[in-house]
């Protein structure tokens, strides 16, 4: 009975295309069961057939899983133009022309639904925009990237960053061109995402300050594991200084922070607020199928009519030199007077030290030492001041720390 | 402009309905940013003032936080039936008249919320209901109850049952009368609600099978850990042998399970599915402010339009028989033979070991075993049989235990 039907147009049919084309016929009947209508495809545009135009008249909601920019973004423009509810998986285009979807989704009062862009299968949009929405949100912290996550797993076990790599791309975890993912850029993308549901503020991928993780040495990861610290690639958004702070950078944590425990190529986003102390969303990151069905769960909720467009934009200041507590790690001659003075250097700068590690090498030792919260700028040139003395023997590291206490 | 308010019916004010008059209050102008309308406190009813009708008549939404069978159950199905909204956090009334409740919503087509009445401010009723609606669930387990969760917690650090009660007490993590807590029944009420979201079938409170933890002994907890086994109070909601098993049992779990590093008064579900693989939501349990929190989060979710009333049930079968793998103590007799006879008897009844710690203790000797899954009812069988031997020094101790291996 077509009047019975909900009928869903399919942009894109890749792995994740195909995945939900399957997925939807497997669990048509199960939600005509709760939801009274059947969703059906009502046409499928690849890049050797279809017409978007077609297809767009043909559909109640359009589904876009075609990634990139164009023409993504200008289908997924003309489908709400056009009174339709969308439904998109594409980070990219959501870090780079958010506002321009969300305000036309207001405008003419369509949803666009965008669970699978973040988190994989873990319902973080759908927790920030409906369940948290009337909560005061003071920091998320994310492991968004499940590439970076499965590698750095790897290194903690011993593995060089080289083999790493190679393992995970042979597993199917990393792409052979793995730069988004390594580099952090496609973690960027997602935080600016989740920092616009959480802070209201609008936030480009190009806004958010990341760090990849292809300079991480595994001995830093050995040196960490003495001061009980494991390292992730962390996506963070928070209030500071009046402002809101969006990065992505390799970060210590202590063993007892609940990202901690996130392993292999598993994606975990905690989400930290005065009122609820802090919750932890966890779960597998994208695989086609996974994806495919966060896709399916918009859907869904578009039938049954679930939330509304994305309010106006409020507008927090960015800031870029946020207090952080550091890992430092410096390669040092091993003779009297050495720690006296970097010790006295990093005093200067207001750069207090919380615990130190200190190991003889023969000629030279290793000082691996973790701050106290201090301005990454002074970190900065407190660090570029030790680089100048003939003592210090390698370019000294620094890794972010998120320090023990909880809210 | 009252035009512009959306009017909020409040019965009961204790510590969750005073917290959420609070919060409203504090957050209202910010739900009316994003949301177009200002809610506000239309009226509130307590023991001693208030009239049920008259706020009725004044609300958009009736929130129940009374707790308790009744009145709590005819006024929610009065609102209802007067074609109101309606946002309740009570997990007795669900777990034992949810069935009448979801009807009377579907028959008068308003919406039944209850974000609050299962785990606290951590979003599982909305994830099952709403993110995982398209999504077929094999499983879910759930660390439901804060204070036996804490009360384990301080016995996994040495201290004995009633050492870890008192502190609870003292901590404000445990009531005076802790018996609805501490005997399961608080999460075998909140598991039954999980079931009926995941599985569509209507679950009574009483055929939860359940089991509390006032029998544990600090020692299982550390014969355990050499097995690399800690305990929690975990309930299960599952598809077993064509049907549907619900449960609440105190219950080892290997180190890498997500549950296992839930510690102190948290609450933490995990679901499982083809789909999916596995997600994991953790967070505080209830405290009067969070709860609030979760409340105010159902209602923004009313304001704006979200999910419909429950599906009609599916009736799968409960079933109560199944199969768990265990964890045995045996306290017996140090002399040659004991082994051979006490491996022989769970042979015969297909129980099949895993792994085995035994400790001489001078005259007698400890034997920790791990069993793989096996029949409830043939565990039993075998625990009768050996429990007759008189090397057998004291009543054998059984737990369950969740396998390490994952979908």
């Amino acid at each position: 009975m077509a009047g019975n039907e909900f009928r869903v147009g399919l942009l894109g049919c890749g792995t994740v295309g195909g995945a939900f084309a399957e997925l939807l016929n497997e669990r048509a009947e199960e939600i005509e069961r709760f939801n009274g209508r059947r969703p059906v495809l009502a046409g499928v545009l690849t890049r050797s057939q279809g017409s978007f135009e077609e297809i767009l008249e043909g559909s109640d909601l359009v589904v876009e899983v075609m990634g990139g920019l164009e023409p993504a973004r200008e289908y997924l423009l003309r489908a709400m133009q056009a009174g339709k509810d969308v439904v998109t998986a594409n980070k990219q285009l959501l870090s780079q022309h958010g506002e321009e979807l969300y305000e036309t989704a207001r405008e003419r009062d369509v949803r666009l639904r965008f669970e699978a862009a973040v988190g994989g299968v873990v319902p973080v949009v759908r927790t920030l925009e409906e369940s948290l929405s009337a909560t005061p949100i003071e920091r998320i912290h994310g492991i968004v990237n499940g590439t970076t996550n499965y590698i750095l797993t790897e290194m903690s076990g011993g593995a060089s960053y080289a083999e790493a790599l190679a393992d995970a791309q042979q597993s199917g975890y990393a792409e052979a061109d793995p730069s988004d993912d390594v580099s952090g850029r496609d973690a960027a993308a997602k935080m600016a995402i989740l920092a616009r549901l959480a802070f209201g503020t609008p936030v480009h991928l190009d806004e958010v300050r990341f760090e990849g993780i292809e300079h991480i040495q595994s001995d830093d990861l050995q040196y960490a594991r003495e001061l009980d610290l494991g390292l992730k690639l962390v996506g963070t958004a928070e209030r500071r200084q009046g402002g809101l702070s969006v990065s992505v950078y390799p970060t210590f944590l202590y063993s007892g922070h609940p990202l901690a425990a996130i392993s292999g190529s598993f994606n975990a986003v905690t989400v930290e607020s005065e009122t609820i102390t802090e919750i932890t969303l966890s779960g597998p990151g994208a695989g086609g199928r996974q994806t495919a069905s966060a896709v399916l769960g918009d859907v869904v909720s578009v039938m049954t009519g679930g939330a509304r467009p994305p309010a106006p934009p409020l507008a927090l200041p960015l800031i870029e030199d946020v207090e952080s507590a550091f890992y430092l790690h410096l390669d040092v001659a091993d003779r009297p007077g050495v720690l006296a003075t970097v010790t006295q250097v990093l005093g200067e700068q207001q750069v207090s030290i919380k615990s130190v590690v200190q190991r003889g090498m023969g000629e030279h030792a290793r000082l691996v030492m973790v701050t106290h919260p201090v301005l990454e700028s002074a970190l900065r040139a407190a660090v570029e001041r030790l680089a100048g003395f003939d003592f210090v023997r390698s370019d000294p590291r620094t890794i972010r720390v998120i320090e023990e206490e909880f809210m």
